[in-house]
């Protein structure tokens, strides 16, 4: 036996690959959420036998084990709060396989999502979750997510599409889930238990997503509303009129406020709600349906829509869309991004109580997000500096939980626990939840050494936001 | 305490819905599988509190608890193969309601999943999972076995829309899971954990599943095909031309032969392959649609196809395939219904397989199914009375199974595995597959009392299709 775990590591690994100097493990530190964690060791994995080797010695010294992507998680769930050993994953891109035949691709885990949709696009297929991080984040962060996207709506979420993993147990031994067929009803799914896990219960060594026909076309329309309920009532309405938009997203007035002081587009300012719908399908029918919502969406009292004639009016829409998350961080140095998600008819009531609760803590908070799905994006502007602010935010934050919950909704919709809303977990799934959760994560990782610090809160574990 | 198990579960629930007349027990004794075994009693539950009231029991008494729907399952997924206690849901049918809204509907568990398309399609919407025994089956079995249909290839399985659960533990406590959100990552998806478990994880006590607008149109076309090669090469170019139908059901000649001998409808008895294709959405683009599927399949090599130009035509084609099961039944007096799933690409090497198992083992095999999506239905008609052919159906079987691992596919694509697949688990699952699984398992229920028998086999156990 080495005489310590990094000396047992440095005998597997390459040493090229195993990072212990103290400015690589700072830059291991962060992640796109909140707080500073500095690991032990930092070990850039590149092969299944590799993964194995590196678990067998955490299980054996009982060392933390932090799988890590590209860290654009904004619930930390790559913050190596623990200490031990981070892996990661982003040299790790040699496979990536499109089965045309199958309707399926095959992909190591550091692979950018977005190199997946466009390997599948070359065969005329598409691979639907579009998280915005989909240029920089690999796939299995995406997995130990579940990460979502504007398409969620019509599409759903990434776990939707994954049919099968190979997965390195946390006890060194490695496991193949499901496999490449769409229907697999063989034992209990481990595949979609651990999609969503948070690296909790392993480490994605491989991952196999079934892909779809790509659509022939999309058309894009903008809708104006004063009053956040008729926009709400728009969307109720468009959705059982047996159109099924791809995306339908939705602007609050502060959104679209920012948006337009940052970089003009033309987006009305003085309306409460901007929706953003897009239909995709065969081209002759898109010309149609794009009547139809346009005649819902009047019908419930738009003041106006527009209809984009060509894809590049449709690509500026969507570039104002896009421009709300960098309008808003340019409006104060930190951005807190929530992921509260309410069923679809409570989206008005959920817009009123975020407002409330902006007022009552006076904090800058705009509302975006995928409305179709009913999952929403309250965002506030603060200064993380600044502790007396920053206390304000964490308890409007906990009031956002308390009001998405009581509205039948949850915590989170596509960003999934990890450590910030670790301790509002029990308020949502409850004491029984917990401990069924619990038994799980015991029975297949008896010492605890898988992304610990996540998704379970330490015994009084509070949202921190601040640098303590 | 009370003397016994029976006695305890007279106090907490109405004896007129206990059962223990011996002829009450025997129509508890199979379902649509193979095999005979008498229940100690049965218990029509009604209300959440009463399952509490009796799992408590039996996990206090130690006694096996066999939940059960209209017990349709093919793979004996209801079978109470160490006697205790049947707990029969279907006289719980309550709660019926659609949230139109928010595109979710609750039900209880004895509710038959046809009413809860009906129920939909009131609202303009529809449940697309269609089990072909959609219209006696209950909700609740559908879920314990994640049962698929024909239109799984467009809209995936039941796993697709369960977003929510109220499930009675197996020590007896009210766990609720998911929500009414689309999207929801808080945690382990323990919604998707509990479908397709078989109920070997809980008792369901209510389901909350997501609704899709209804399509507007569907078309329907055969393609016939003398190489069975030719039909895989129509069902791949079709799926990446951008074109995804809503049903491609393939039917061997075999099967023609069958169906033509019960009942003309004038399906080719001399082709390798028919493929029954329906496309559902807009009516305008479906007739473009419906045309390019049919440049393809003919440009294949399709010796011919059929376009129903009317609802009636359509219907006619589809009762033809809805014809095979029954037309199989009239040929021998058992009928052994597997549901081996291999990846799309190796549909016509899978035929082939079947086709040569079937001269080996000199048994009468047809084979039909979820073409498009990979899942086909092997059917092998015997008689269980004749004890050395039912040995050679046996082993017929398990090659079959062998057959479909080695092609890189599943036991099971929709039916389960229940007591019937459970010996051949571990060829796919591999032993630690197993391990993980139990570990599930016997942190759950430690007392092993929610449909032991099932999915886990015994030692030593095999597949028997005889009654011993």
């Amino acid at each position: 036996m080495s005489r310590n775990w990094q000396e047992a590591v440095k005998e597997v690994i390459d040493e090229s690959r195993v990072l212990t100097d103290i400015s690589d493990l700072y830059s291991y530190s962060f992640d796109a959420s909140f707080g500073t964690f500095v690991p032990e060791a930092v070990i850039q994995v590149k092969a299944r036998e590799e993964v194995v080797s590196v678990v067998k010695i955490a299980n054996e010294y009982k060392v933390p084990v932090y799988p890590r992507g590209q860290a654009t998680s904004l619930s930390g769930g790559s913050l190596p709060v623990h200490g031990g050993m981070v892996l990661d994953v982003t040299l790790w891109t040699d496979t990536l396989e499109v089965y045309h035949d199958d309707l399926v691709v095959v992909a190591s885990p550091g692979v950018l999502t977005a190199d997946i949709n466009q390997a599948a696009e070359e065969h005329g297929l598409f691979y639907p979750p579009d998280p915005s991080s989909a240029h920089v984040s690999t796939i299995a962060g995406n997995l130990a997510e579940n990460s979502g996207g504007p398409r969620g709506l019509k599409y759903g979420v990434t776990k939707d599409y994954v049919i099968g993993l190979e997965v390195v147990t946390p006890e060194g031994k490695v496991m193949n889930t499901g496999g490449r067929t769409i229907k697999n009803v063989t034992g209990y799914d481990l595949t979609k238990l651990i999609v969503g896990s948070e690296g909790t219960l392993g480490i994605i060594t491989k991952v196999t997503l079934k892909l779809l026909p790509k659509p022939q076309a999309t058309k894009t329309m903008m809708a104006v509303f004063d009053d956040i309920a008729e926009a709400g009532a728009a969307i109720s309405q468009t959705l059982t009129s047996g159109i099924l938009p791809s995306k339908m997203e939705l602007m609050d007035q502060n959104c679209a406020i920012s948006v337009e002081n940052f970089q003009p587009f033309g987006l009305p300012t003085d309306a409460e709600a901007i929706i953003l719908i897009e239909l995709d399908g065969h081209p002759d029918v898109l010309e149609k349906e794009i009547q139809s919502v346009d005649e819902i969406v009047r019908g419930v009292g738009a003041r106006y829509t527009v209809l984009a004639e060509t894809n590049k009016e449709a690509a500026n829409l969507w570039k104002a869309r896009k421009m709300v998350s960098p309008a808003i961080a340019a409006v104060k140095p930190t951005k807190v991004s929530e992921d509260a998600t309410v069923p679809r008819s409570k989206i008005p009531e959920m817009i009123h109580r975020l407002n409330d609760i902006k007022e009552k803590y006076e904090i800058e908070l705009v509302v975006f997000g995928h409305a179709g799905d009913g999952n929403l994006h309250p965002n506030i502007m603060c200064d993380k500096r600044d502790q007396e602010e920053m206390m304000r935010v964490e308890e409007a934050v906990g009031e956002i939980f308390q009001a998405a919950i009581e509205l039948g909704g949850t915590l989170s919709g596509e960003h999934g626990i990890g450590t910030l809303k670790a301790p509002f977990m029990e308020d949502e799934v409850g004491e029984l939840g917990i401990e069924m959760l619990k038994k799980i994560k015991d029975s297949w990782d008896p010492n605890n050494i898988m992304n610990p610090g996540k998704i379970f809160a330490e015994p009084g574990q509070k949202l921190v936001l601040r640098d303590e």
